[in-house]
């Protein structure tokens, strides 16, 4: 089967429900000459609190308000449209089983990592934050343990031990990451965390680790573009030559994000938040992204899952840049 | 392009959205052997009141709730599965222009005539109820003017004059059709008015042209049983041998479908309304349906578009049993 | 000041909002010739659960789903429509203080006394059911003690003893009224009870006072149109000569009517109720109704504002036909 | 610890959040004389389209909206206070852990058990419907295999073979129940049954293992009453001495019953079930039951919460009834 | 007809619901001394995605919530209470028929000529942005072509060529006043812009045509007051001597504003808008202004119809300072 | 009765819904040892626009999202659990009687007279915000006219004059309580007022009693940071020895807190109050506090509980900071 495309003059609420109307491709056969595929992990049996991530792929892909099939998506300012640059297709779904949360892990791995082995950039559009455990074990396996780091955006750790709940729950990925080898603790770096947490053991363990984290309250006191800067620097100087981005849509301020599982007062906004991800997609090698805990139920008008979809705009953009050879603006532009 | 299939184990929210995971066709070189096609008219620049049904056929298409791609879809009491008996595709969206009316109707006509001259059965989802006015004189151009009955479900006779609002509001595309020509006033039966109209010029209007209906006021009285006994009757005895049937969800009590523009309490409900359509498309040549007014953001928890999504099934079951020379189970089975 | 009229090409969700888009009149010189007066109590001070029935004169007002200004409003099965036979008029809001239920019910007595004075029909929307204590005394104090009956559409019996929650709370109307002499206890007729009470004390209380009802449980038993026909019979031979409706919406079975603040599950249907007022006020003398606890923040869609608008014009179609010197169709019509 | 007693004044919306404001029990020493524990099974991992269940057993708790505490909560047409003829407590949520279906399967009849043990009566509130193996194990635990009956409300059979999704998911519990041999399929009584399944060899399974079950569209056709005597006949005749209640909110048509997972348009009304939990808890040896499936991030002004409420006091009515010795008002009476 | 007057002591929840509680004025002959008139623009056949626009004005009236008729509205800061210094009045809304955009746009201009005429200062509720057609050229027809300039506060440029969605949508309203000759494109500033656009050529056309804008991605690096000081510079130097305001409330992020149509994560705040706005309208010459696509059924709380109800308070503080020939207060007071 | 504690593996949607899954004590004999007490006032009938608050206490308390009872709440900046270093229980609600508005206030004031004559800290969950006048008077009482002072957070001054709406409404309080001479106007810290208010005479008043405030425009200008220094300084120096601390949701933006009943655009954010608090609490003699206006009907997600719900934890970091002797981490920490 070759790829399906959209019927041309689609409405933005008309056609082929795919991430910004890409071509929908569904076998491996499909992804001769692709850059980067859409996949979604749509389960959420691994959620300690409220559940309903695995409507989080259809409602993200959905929440694209572009007329037209393809659509024109030039970014105003970076002054790049991440579809002329890239071939972009979606992936569908991983086939995951509902009430089988080990089930749904080796189904994300197994599609994921036909993307991997074809050389497609990944974007895997969760589901919940457990997800990081298969997707980020199928980039290693592809790239080697400890030739991954990690950058996470994050409300919270999820490094909890492993003892309550199961080893799979959405609490524990990271440090089953850690713990296994597949990334070592100081190719972490966590940013915006804050909150009631982590317990002192769990706090212990990480410092032990090596981890890193750039929390909210540091955001406050130094502001994110100082913050950026120093990220960019560390990650640069320390981090493997590929590094994964993780990112829970809960590290945005509740009341930007209602629509996920695990809210805390006091967040980011996407005005600091998008021009991290320009940088960092545009710095970096970035080589695969997830986009976790989007639980439409409880989101308003779409907010949430617009917002996701704009931070996987946002993200490719920087890749577009840095695929082409090409800079972020400098801070003097307009 | 053949035709575009799901992935074998997709969860409800998984998954292409086509309507009951059938597969997608997007060219008439698709429908070879196909029975059934459904076809999407999103737009609803010709309502007077509430707007939204634009999003009827993407949220009608998803409010389907069954595992596994295709799906078991027995009918428990009718013991047939319409997707066993018929060959059924998605054929997506007609590439309706926002802010345009005239232009929606013109390329819902256009795909709709693609479905009719490969014999395939439509089931056009709108959209507002003018999608009446294209969809039916496209039928009309198939089997000839006169040649066409239409049994309408429905609250309001959409009978109005066509002076304010235009001509192409959906308060009017029943005067149009029979004005016009294309479907004789005495061809018309219509279930389930009731409320406040027709303006007295209206109605006298409607009886000098022959238009029969079965108001709620009636089914109250007579019980719907007894009803569709003298529908299913005269249907036979009196209309052309082609029917078209315009199901309008807002014919449903407000509460079992609040997600339409057009309320009136006190209409009909789904025990009523299935049977009724289950006679209806196992009894008599139906050549084609169309369902109207799903407006789902005025909906909770997907009820109005999973009511839809069974209007259409139930519909299909009943022609599934007429393509398949079975019968209806007599009225003392189980 | 004259009546203020609408513009008149108002769409259902234009002009200013008064019921059905009536003239609006603000004092008592405004009055001449009127026939009925829509009158706003927006209070709820006095719930003892849920409260929010202060915006319910707003919201049963913009229900309103009409074009055209006024809108012709004739009722398919009656055939008459209420606004060519009466001359009604919105008389605006008491102008009930928050925070102040002793005041708000000052307040709604003085303006429909104004009301009553003029020989207008009064149609007082609530508020909460405390209304009844001061909308019921304003009549009586007009019509004479002794002298005024009360049919009541409502789940609940609202006559608890008024020694918790104080004396004007929303559960004692009905119990100051016939303790103090207002109404006697065997000229209320109740329809509707069920549920979880009265106490037994108040069971013996209100047998003793001979109040009398139609429970849902009766009406499921007996069928609504055998229980009318009993109510009609009864009203006739046993009320005195003036009657005034006091209708609840929590009446209704809560799915029909969920933006209400005592909810309880299992109760009447708008086919059941309609009937049963388009016959009270077509057949018996009322001389004004109140309708209350609409609580608009509870509501889906406006569904309970929209049935709540309808119980005024299935009222008001009612007193149009007698006013009229006409009867309601037969039953076997259509 | 001995039990915990509301303050006596309390609002609606007040104080401890227990059911009806029932005492709170939370070890078997406080069990002593205790006729009926409610007991909450919080967790949802089993579903297989939307999750949400876990929060059922607060949201049906606090959906009760009766003043004081205790309250009066006298049935008005059975003329019987449940919780003055019987000794109810709440002995809190099982403590379910989240992410982890088998165990909160374990600590749900755990809890169960001790209640089972001391001889009381158990209202099981869930939890998704996977919640009827582990609960009805319990019992049949207790009460020895082939000595248990089961009667069942639901929309669907929940007799899914296995394989998908694993053993322990809300599909397949019946299943298991007979496989296993806990429950004998002839024992096995189904009432409310409609939509699209079963798949034809589930059907032959069930036929074959000898169940019975009475479907919505019998009930349509014989009408609730009619049904409900030949259910309490063959229950009567044919049942063990011990039955078991399994009750699915789903079995109610969605409108009523929006807060739940698996909607299907087309059920039953509180009207319908009401009367008929009534007789069988007056009339039949029924030892405990459960309730599942309410899900309330799905629903509307608590609209299924409350329905849930009461469908737990119809039950305790018919209870009480029986073992005050008392019978159901005969089919005369108000 | 004189003006309508509200009752004295009227709740924020009750009267009439004119803007602010202002008197309501419907024909020219009741505009006699006004300085100020609010006009309802009640259409939205003009928007690409989600419609609803069409509710606004009623909405935005709404969403008041001052007690008393009139309230005092004192601006904390500014000191000054803009209807003690303007005669403000609610001109009604224009009759705008439903699925007749042309019709909308030709009764909105009639209106506002009307206003204009008199000398009153409109202030026009959208409806959605295509009204920017209809009127600015009705200021223009006052003041002559090339002697208006043009603010707008958007999230989008709207001047999209007009070959697709028909020339009077709200994509393109810009383009046309400029195209047209209406305002010249140097005499365009545009603050807020972000986000996905325009495609190249509209770049290239808007460039050459001279226009303006201070882009969010702008204000974010030089903050919003010294952006305002440029603004307020260039416009005094370079712009024509009258300023019309267009206002799209979608320049604020969409959280604050989900109730519109067009969504883009990543607006401004309310806190950056307001002070900007008492700037233009105290030290600019604007002769009126509108505020569009306030959709309602999107909103929650109704925070985007308070939104918009406070941008036009905080406008109108700015022209009664004007008016009243004071100042703003100095950066350093409080 | 001893204290009631949870079961020990509770999810967060489990057990007894106390705050923080604090014990719970109901009886003055239950507060040996306690540090903190939580207590409910859910009442509304104060409210002058919308209702709800009622509903406050439930809410907040449930709005926990922490596993396992008692949770680990670290804070992960402050590094401090105040439930490590404060002996905390929940005191149940006060038995606000509904439809009474002083009778709520009586039982508010004796509850929370039990705890302060026990010595306990209280943290009084409003209800609406005329509970200042019943809890300010009881510290009072219990520390000395004039021994007290207090720092409102608000949008609003609440310091309306009492003719109108009673002196017993939300709009007076703080009035009251320095007309009265508990507090003396010099004694009062206000921060975050900003809006249409107050009337010149109040506002006359207001500086006449001697009231300070800081102005969400003196925060603009100035930034909370050196507000707060100031705060802080003149606390210290001029206020007396005891402090309460009265704050009202609606201080924040009403887009971090929809669910109240007194919106205004352009409020505090959450990164800018949660120093705040910390720092009080850690740096000033705090006695007290309470938190109002939560009005979960209106809210989204539960937003506004769980942002009311971490005002509490933050104040009680800051607090357990102060008894434990540790202070706040430098500006430079991390």
């Amino acid at each position: 089967m070759s790829r399906v495309v959209n019927r041309h003059h689609e409405a933005a609420y008309a056609g082929l429900g795919t991430f910004c109307k890409a071509p929908l491709a569904l076998t491996p056969a499909d992804l001769e000459g692709v850059d980067v595929a859409i996949l979604g992990a749509p389960f959420d049996e691994g959620v300690s609190f409220r559940p309903g991530a695995r409507f989080g792929p259809r409602a993200i892909r959905q929440a694209c308000n572009f007329l037209w099939s393809p659509p024109a998506r030039p970014h105003m300012h970076l002054g790049v449209d991440p579809f002329e640059v890239l071939d972009v297709v979606d992936y569908g779904d991983a086939e995951c089983p509902p009430a089988d949360l080990a089930g749904a892990h080796r189904e994300v791995k197994a599609r994921l990592t036909e993307l991997l082995v074809a050389g497609v950039f990944p974007v895997v559009l969760g589901g919940d934050h457990s997800l990081a455990y298969p997707d980020v074990t199928a980039v290693v396996e592809r790239y080697g343990k400890g030739n991954v780091g990690l950058i996470q955006f994050d409300t919270h750790t999820d490094t909890a031990p492993v003892e309550w709940g199961g080893p799979l729950s959405h609490a524990s990925p990271m440090r089953r990451l850690v713990e296994e080898g597949h990334i070592r603790g100081e190719h972490f770096l966590q940013i915006g965390l804050h909150g009631y947490f982590p317990d002192p053991e769990d706090f212990d363990w990480a410092r032990a680790a090596g981890m890193r984290w750039y929390s909210r309250y540091e955001i406050d006191r130094r502001g994110m573009t100082e913050v950026m800067d120093e990220v960019i620097a560390t990650a640069t100087a320390e981090l493997p030559e590929h590094v994964f981005v993780s990112f829970d849509i809960d590290v945005f301020d509740d009341l930007y994000a209602p629509g996920t599982g695990s809210l805390e007062s006091g967040g980011l906004t996407p005005r600091e938040v998008f021009p991290a991800l320009n940088r960092i997609f545009a710095e970096l090698p970035v080589v695969g992204m997830d986009l976790v805990e989007v639980a439409p139920i409880y989101d308003r008008s779409d907010l949430t899952a617009l917002l996701a979809h704009r931070v996987v705009l946002e993200s490719l953009c920087g890749l577009a840049l840095r695929r082409s050879g090409r800079r972020l603006p400098g801070r003097d532009s307009t």
